[in-house]
């Protein structure tokens, strides 16, 4: 039934590759089978004006795609001299995401930027997106603790994200473009390792979703971020 | 309990006055509480490029703040040069919350923007903008009817919005400033009259939420927006 | 022979609503007529570069739009990314004419913003933003004193403005928005308590006026000023 | 008494020469003393969208300023990515002025840009602006004429401005720097062959000014824009 | 002598990897060393304002590197709103170099735009930007011939392009990361492969290079260009 | 042969006009022909924020063209909100250029701002920038020294810059406007005083030049710089 052949509760192949680019602290290519995103967690001394002096640090993301990313060439942000509407949203959807797996105190007067490029997009950047910069984010920690700057652990667990959709009437986990664009409604879930819920956020494309429709993509949801957990493990315990 | 006296499921006062102004044709103001936001509705014959010779319409949105709406003085988007991140990631919600309830191919290839411009805020002013943005948008849209531009109704049913959020480990309904700057988790949702789901953005502040606070988030929004829906008509019917 | 049948030397209905929202120093809605702007007064510790470390203080003010404040729809100014030549004259005009009521080293190293939006246009939102921007600073500075943060009284008086033209070839006071579009000359004139000019700016829209034309409209200007002061007092008393 | 040792009703010396650069329809150097203007007019096909097939024309007028024109160099406007308050205002003047010697139904559908930049400034760039760009939009209508691609003549008269101020408490004409940065009042007249205002802006600088002291700046300006129009006269001739 | 023990005129290993991404008509990572960059050629029917309905078509070329392609994170160009002098230097260098190569008639009224997207910067991104870039091209104007959009094959020939420079002294080529931050003289070399010049920019760094080490890094950069036009002819027949 | 009637190796009238306006420090007129630029040398104390507390100074440069400095006219710059491509490539050029003339140390940790503003452009725009630009720096420097601000003497040496081509075929120096947009190769070279290059930069506008073509065209450049650093010599020694 659906345009891959996946059954309604499948993911699509999901592959970490760290240590993609050589000068970030954190540096991971994700795949969601053929979105792919580079993630890349930069450490910095500076952090933004409200925080200075405080002793506290900050989490933020940035997020943009190659303007060939996509089927049809989309204007570059830089030169169009403005990010989208689409973009900011998704960036602080990922920042926000990041910050709850981190004491930020603990991390103390520092920044990590989480930059997630997208080079081939086929539905659930921002998902990937928030499941690939975590682990370059816990590369950067570990480097950051490898060389004895933070003295406590700044994380508190670990973050994953999937969409999940209504899709010819049928609830379906981590939808691909041609599932995205025909999807009656498409939510995006993303949750730490403990099944509690970090940010959800349900969008009816179609007609209004019930309330057990919401429940069945929550549903597939858990399941979906379970196995995304396991991937993100194992891959950091290379 | 809460900084108000307010019951735990009570919303604040609930108004609506319409032809606030006299030039658009729709224009609310809507109060929730100490929220106080006008709302008013354009239509133009010019719709979006990608739109153009398609037969269909279109419904914008725009949000904005005038600068001492808040605590502490904003600086002013149109002197800054660009809108925020909240800024953009609220006004495409709105949109996307009321074309949910309008059938753009009756519309005809017209569009409507909704102009939602806070001018005192008190927390909620996104669920204000898309409550009071609808009560415009029919004003609006019956204006076209009755100059005969419109033959089928528009309009699919009615959309109203709520926030729900856990303050002090308590599930609470539509909270205020006091309450959201402390909450530790805070959700939007929208919702027909039908009780089908437009929209809902859950996002943890403090800790992640379980399945059974989200449960509890969204049974207090399904019944905050019921009585909202109610005044909605209650004022349309003047 | 006025399309609202006013006598040529005949002010709008002008109304002050002081506290009209309720986070700024000082907040008023000014009425003329059917022009209606909201005016708050902001203060803060900051100064502009150019003054750092002088002891003497600022007043500047901001003038914006609603969208949809006219009879067409005028695209926002944040969304467009700059702020319009006839926005900066304006808010260029109202900060010039209020800092002209203050002694700025009276005030000490802080500044004042005062905030004109103008919710519904109907001629004359400039000179109202001045009047009403007045009532708004006056309030401002109260509460300063009231806080005991200022020794000296920083007025030196108080500033009004209104318009005058020449329409239909007689010179008429307080243009709306039917006389305005039509006049041949356009003027605007800012004055203090005492009869003094703080601002004369006259425009020949059709043909070039004589001079005792200008003779006419100042004179007018004058005697509405008087009375508008007046209004402000008693809005001042309350 | 004054800084430069004129007499207060003098005039520096004033010189329009044609033809300064090649490429433009109209190129004129305008020096008011040591204030010195390239005002070019440029004609070409394209009006404002607002007026496209309405055969009319436009006259518009573009200012600035070469960084280094002034004392302390001040930032590139374009390198800033925009023109400052004080730019769009004077360049809002100045097209004003010098579109109310023109019918615009003579000129037909095409725009005449006057371009006014300042290479070396002294005080009255605005006024010299005015002056030197009349000239030059002058020249540009003459080759248009004698191209034959207009039939009636659009010119109604000259234009010429001027500044007068109230100087150590004395009227005084035409402002330089020195005069400008003291004057207590500051005041740019724009009037046209037969002594008609086109724009009259007064500013109180210091203290308001008084009504005497208002006609008196009125009549220094008249007598010098006498002067300036017979020297525009003596320039054309040429 | 060199950091990386190459030989003065022996370049770093050189890969083209063809159908790097699925979405472009032409896609190829390009690699010179540890420099990396997706170079994307995009087909639209779209040409610029200027050559509308001329027939003729047009190759244009973008530039961008990802924030932490480089040792430090540098800002995101699409967040600052602007892109910076260099890139718009490099940007322009390669669309120049590549027209070169295109009979833009023959191509029809079409436009290809070449993206460049540095993933991992060690000197040279604008030389592999410029080789990788063609090879994309080519493969985009394969595409179209295929499909029998092109009559006449639009290539002229093949380019290429290299760096060469003055490290410690002696002439070498394809400079590093390294050596190019220490290099006295830097210069870029873009051929053809009938050994015309394209473009030479050359710059003195230190001190100002003698004629006979221009002729030595023009020297390199022929030798070195040749064995990469030979790279791109082995990637291109697979 | 060539439109001018010059002989291929023949400069246009070169002409250095010291002191041209008042403020700067450096102030030049400098002519090629018809093509007239002003170039000004601005010194502050404050340098770039990567070069704060280092001890050395910065020289950089500025570029800009009068709208109708051209044949039609361009929009300008400070207008469309940013300066163009070809803009920010020839200030990059200039300033390179200039700076390779100095010792950053020995200036001290100030600044000089070369602006070069186009007033009538006929080719060549960029290498009299350069040529002007310098004389206007060393008079700035002189300043310096003169002012005791400066101990020990910046300048290393004289810097100058002109243009060669292949027009029709033959090689020719300082191409006027008509030989620049008919060339088959355009190349800007800025020298010393000593004969070492500073700056090559040849581009293929036709076809690809043969490397005995280059070496005409660096020939004539060395013999045009070679007459141009004589001007400013005679220049500098008035």
């Amino acid at each position: 039934m659906r345009p891959s052949g996946r059954a309604p509760d499948q993911l699509r192949p999901i592959r970490f590759t760290r240590g993609f680019t050589s000068h970030a602290e954190g540096s991971v290519l994700v795949e969601y089978g053929n979105t792919r995103v580079i993630c890349t967690a930069s450490v910095s001394d500076r952090v933004p004006p409200f925080l200075k002096g405080k002793g506290r640090g900050w989490v933020t993301a940035e997020y943009g795609m190659l303007p060939r990313a996509t089927h049809d060439r989309v204007p570059r942000e830089a030169a169009r001299g403005k990010q989208g509407g689409r973009t900011v949203e998704i960036q602080r959807l990922i920042g926000r995401s990041l910050r709850a797996a981190v004491n930020l105190e603990a991390l103390g007067e520092r920044q990590i930027t989480v930059d997630c490029d997208v080079i081939q997009a086929d539905g659930g950047t921002r998902t990937a997106s928030i499941s690939g910069g975590y682990v370059a984010l816990v590369d950067a920690i570990t480097a950051l603790k490898a060389k004895g700057q933070i003295k406590r652990d700044p994380l508190f667990g670990s973050v994953a994200a999937v969409s999940a959709g209504i899709y010819k009437g049928t609830p379906v986990l981590d939808l691909d473009y041609p599932e995205d664009s025909e999807a009656e409604t498409d939510m995006n879930v993303v949750m730490n390792e403990a099944g509690g819920f970090i940010e959800v956020q349900g969008t009816a494309e179609g007609h209004a979703f019930r309330p057990e429709e919401l429940q069945a993509m929550l549903e597939l949801a858990q399941k979906g971020i379970g196995e995304i957990i396991t991937a993100q493990q194992a891959a950091l315990a290379l």
